[in-house]
């Protein structure tokens, strides 16, 4: 007679790195669902009403000493700091690879020093792959990226592997898909879904880069937190997942519906911009691996998420 | 009523990065049969007699300007520069990051700047895909690196890609195995043939790690040294090759063989030392896109490799 087994987040220790972010919120209000004690970490925290009941500790992902006193007494370490786009890494790859996989090697030795359980790393699944030769992308496809935050991103993953393997250190790496939802910033060039919303609400023609062909993967982003989260709590064979709605939707598409979800029509037209050499024509994610191993899938409706995303917006603007 | 194609090499102005090294000399007199004009640049030459007829230039990989120097007029750089071993790089992988790609990152920027027609890169068949899921591998296996020298290596591979996307910079990455022959430095930790050989040579009994079952491609040098200057020539359409025998040797066999070669019988009996963390189980290259698409096969007989190797041994020894 034994009940349903107890969730192994519950009052477990994580810790978050970049939970000031857009994710990070989600995902710190995901885990403190769930019962785990949150600490999050982070250069900045722009929506504090995203880390109620999280200990934050503001500090720089360079700063190792900062980090080592963070990892400390962690069971769980979510390794979401990046600080680069896809889009400005290719101005400097060499600042993108000692932002991204350099100060990531140096959380590695903290970790294992510290004896973390389990480091659960946010990939990039718009961008570790490139242009994909068949849609949709299965995690054993080819990684080829066009920007040098998807190579960052990839040397990462390569290295949670090699620690792995040398020092016994648990990993999960997800690669997510274009995330989007509320705290994601529209000024920022963080994501499409705000920034052709906000546009919209201000009576500006959104733009768009390209001739709006190019298809995503759109994630709400409360579904990847909970993907996120659940990684932590695995205990299968498997440590690389493609996390996604699995849909792929073109920016035409995505301008319809953001017309609809704030009430303006499906008819908005976007004024063109060049398109961009980091976009790859086409990335949709195959996600039965996540499905299938953690029974994991997104919960949140497509019109939902974009109306709880105008919401925010809306909210915001107003403020 | 043409003749034979001239050969594209024949007067070409050719870099080679890490010339003083073992594969670089090997690699210079190759590109010099085929009639180029070959500049080698490096930190030493060890072996002066491998550099005949070649413009020398000592030099740091880490001196950009130094570099750029070297790279100015170039048509094609061949880029072996390294610097640690897959040893070495797991006690401190961010050193092998810098050396690596950081500074590959640079040369990338100076070679894109100066026009440079291509780079070919020699990577590691023996380190790039780590832990194989079944042999022979092919290019499209896995890379998952039990070495920070093959994550950096495999770094490389994808930032060419990448510059050749965004910079059109045309590169051929050739994961080399296990070279050996003539300029290998017994005494660097480079290869277990010199390495087995010296010790025999030496009246030392040889060492083993582990139990000598583990399993690899070796590849004479001299061989390896004409795909890679065929890289540079190649005109078709792929850009990743394996270069190795595609015969499999376990360590017991080589000593064997070596026994032989040397003329000291085949019963040599080894000191084993603990295997090595970096040490895949096996690894043996599937080589057919690399004969099919340049015509290149190795030429040089195991025995016929082995004498060589040990005469060239045998003469350093009497100096």
């Amino acid at each position: 007679m034994s009940g349903p087994a107890p969730d192994p987040l519950r009052g477990a220790s994580c810790l978050v790195l970049g939970a000031g972010g857009f994710i990070g919120g989600h995902l710190c209000g995901e885990l403190r669902r769930r019962g785990a004690s949150v600490h999050g970490f982070g250069r900045r925290r722009s929506y504090p009403e995203a880390l109620e009941g999280v200990r934050w500790t503001m500090g720089e992902f360079a700063d190792r000493a900062a980090l080592a006193r963070a990892v400390d007494g962690a069971e769980h370490v979510f390794h979401l700091l990046g600080g680069t786009t896809p889009e400005s890494s290719n101005k400097d790859p060499v600042a993108d690879l000692q932002a991204g996989a350099v100060a990531s090697l140096h959380l590695l030795d903290i970790c294992r020093a510290a004896g973390v359980r389990k480091v659960v790393f946010l990939s990039s699944g718009g961008t570790v792959y490139g242009i994909p030769r068949s849609v949709p992308i299965h995690e054993d496809a080819p990684t080829d990226p066009i920007s040098a935050y998807g190579v960052s991103k990839l040397a990462v993953e390569k290295y949670l592997h090699l620690y792995r393997h040398l020092h016994g250190l648990d990993y999960a790496v997800l690669r997510v898909a274009n995330p989007f939802g509320p705290w994601q910033d529209p000024d920022r060039r963080q994501g499409v879904v705000p920034a052709l919303m906000q546009a919209v609400l201000d009576g500006r023609p959104p733009e768009i880069w390209g001739d709006g062909r190019v298809v995503r993967d759109y994630l709400y982003a409360a579904d990847a937190a909970e993907a996120i989260a659940e990684a932590a709590a695995y205990a299968g064979p498997h440590r690389v997942f493609n996390v996604g709605s699995g849909v792929g939707r073109s920016v035409l598409d995505l301008l319809r519906d953001v017309g609809a979800a704030l009430g303006r029509g499906t008819d908005l037209t976007a004024t063109h911009k060049p398109g961009r050499a980091t976009d790859v024509p086409v990335n949709v994610l195959d996600t039965s691996l996540v499905r299938r191993e953690m029974g994991w899938a997104p919960r949140t409706g497509w019109a939902e998420a974009l109306q709880a995303t105008a919401a925010w917006l809306r909210g915001r603007t107003a403020r």
